[in-house]
């Protein structure tokens, strides 16, 4: 794999260091986890409720969520959230069915979700505008509310992020998670943040933990590949964490649901191609368990993402602090060390997670 | 990447062949999709088109699909013409919310159709079962009317291809396609299968091109990973090329739509990724142009499944013959090279497309 880039890494945001530092802006964005998630709690909360009321005195039956790369991964969290905190049908969007083939669906009862960092790429916008013309209820998520996809949307919640410089998502996808979680709290009339409020510090006793990380990351320093599986609540981060060691480090990472593991790509695991297991550590975990057994049967490397006991079990891991934090918000946390996991790696591989290469903040698709 | 397998290959029907000849099984059932094709349009259509009217009669107002791995790939095509040809806003189903963590959603006004060769596994029947019980009109398209799957759904299609004794499934994906074509042609009054006549002499014309697919697998040898994209109805094609890829070749190939490509994973294709792309004469291939220019710009070796313009402006490719198709029907040809592709690249890698590593024809997630 060649270790170098040839892309511009976007303009570093304090001049008095040097741009030369690799991953410097990740790195920076990341560190903001905390306080972006207390900015969410504390200043964006009540305007998410009162959204999700209006919202919920609509009653939408079915809820469609639109979004790509990595929101498309907050997206699908929000799909378990509805699923199964609300008991809403859900799908996620094909978008090509409105914008290259004109679809018209009538969505008069249904709830349009589209959740986007910069609120910026025209296909979201156009999607999100044929919904609104085809009846639906249309919500916008961005970290920016001057953004065209805030304004053809009926709603909008600012995840409040702060801009955001690196071209991996970081501190956007857990704002946009936790503002997701929020509002669907919100439709069902969850009158506070509750336990939400643990999230600033534990993810700050993540972040510290960075020599954890760095160890963990000298095992996929040489890997040519790696499978990363969940099910549940777990399985959005299992496909983030893939999304992010790709487009940092460049390694191939195919993510699964456990289910779906078992039905064919299992194949390729073998004990030279490791597999990180995100195991929340609720009904989801316990689901995954069968697929932990085969797993440790054919000999794989296993680092588990999960509690003390489930990292004990495996070959290795990040044990999270997870007690007292129900399951549904759970990814929040969990992404944050596979996040510095795809961080450390490109820096052990002499790449700069700053500048991968070919990406652009604001994707043109149409 | 060990070449060899520990699992035993499922026993042989025709016992006049040797049993060591790798692929005879995959292969024997590659060539019978001419003939199943043909069957589903003589003696399935008529029953497929009784039940699209009595399910049609019945209005449902939003359609949830489940299903997993090749069958989930056969959803999501049915997704496409769902959306675009009969504007229901259709959702797949994330099994995990119902079957571990008891989500139990009001599916008054929902068509719930899940798809599954066997029809056996058990998550899949526990789903449809729940999906029933909440009020859904459930459909199962399976290839064994006496399964459990069959049972426990209101309404059946059976997709008529025969016993599927290969692990990696081939004439059942293209058969679940040609049957839910049928069945989304006939919910919007289709009269008759028309066009989808072709289909069974195309199919025979590529299968006859067996050289030219073996030429294209020797670029792949000593591919490490692979990259598949598309966009519309092509897209369901990629992601199951990858996965026939996968689970027979070990290779880990990645699926991405084109516009996801963009946004993340294009970091990863460089001159030693390969890129297949799938690009459907109309209009998935049109919004795919953006895409394979970007491609083409990095250097990457694109490998085209499409019409012979654009396999002529690709690296290498195969002329697909799809004159007089229409582009809904054109996934049911365009996937055949690609099963093709994968058992060629697995025979040149020495290993055995009838006997993936650690697969079971019948997945027991529960």
């Amino acid at each position: 794999m060649s270790a170098t880039s040839a892309s511009t890494p976007e303009q570093a945001s304090s001049p008095g260091r040097s741009r030369s530092a690799p991953g410097r802006v990740m790195s920076g964005e990341m560190a903001e986890q905390p306080a972006v998630l207390r900015r969410i709690l504390d200043e964006g909360a009540p305007r998410i409720r009162e959204i999700a009321e209006e919202v919920a005195a609509r009653s939408p039956r079915f809820v469609l969520l639109t979004a790509r790369g990595t929101s498309d991964n907050a997206a699908l969290y929000a799909k378990y959230l509805l699923e199964i905190l609300l008991g809403k049908p859900c799908g996620l969007t094909s978008m090509s069915t409105t914008t290259a083939y004109g679809a018209r669906p009538d969505l008069t009862d249904c709830l349009v979700i589209t959740v986007s960092q910069s609120g910026g790429s025209p296909d979201l916008v156009a999607s999100t505008r044929a919904a609104r013309e085809a009846g639906a209820l249309t919500l916008a998520v961005t970290n920016n509310s001057a953004s065209p996809l805030a304004e053809v949307s009926e709603f909008h919640i600012d995840v409040l992020a702060g801009e955001e410089k690196a071209l991996p998502a970081t501190k956007t996808y857990t704002a946009e998670l936790l503002a997701l979680y929020l509002f669907v709290d919100g439709m069902r009339g969850g009158q506070g943040a509750g336990k939400a409020e643990l999230l600033p510090d534990l993810a700050q006793s993540v972040l510290d933990r960075r020599g954890e990380v760095k160890a963990l990351a000298g095992r996929y320093r040489f890997a040519e590949r790696m499978v990363l599986t969940s099910r549940g609540y777990g399985y959005p981060t299992a496909k983030e964490a893939a999304l992010k060691l790709m487009e940092t480090s460049y390694i191939p990472a195919l993510s699964y649901s456990g289910a779906d593991l078992l039905h064919g790509p299992l194949a390729m695991v073998d004990n030279i191609s490791p597999v990180i297991a995100v195991v929340t550590d609720g009904k989801g975990g316990e689901a995954l368990q069968p697929v932990l057994d085969r797993l440790r049967d054919r000999g794989a490397d296993l680092v588990v993402i999960g509690s003390r006991e489930e990292v004990d079990r495996a070959s290795a891991g990040f044990a999270l602090p997870t007690e007292g934090l129900p399951e549904e918000l759970q990814p929040i946390l969990e992404i944050i060390p596979l996040q510095m996991l795809a961080y450390e790696v490109t820096i052990a591989r002499g790449q700069d997670p700053d500048a991968p290469r070919a990406l652009a903040k604001v994707t043109e698709t149409r």
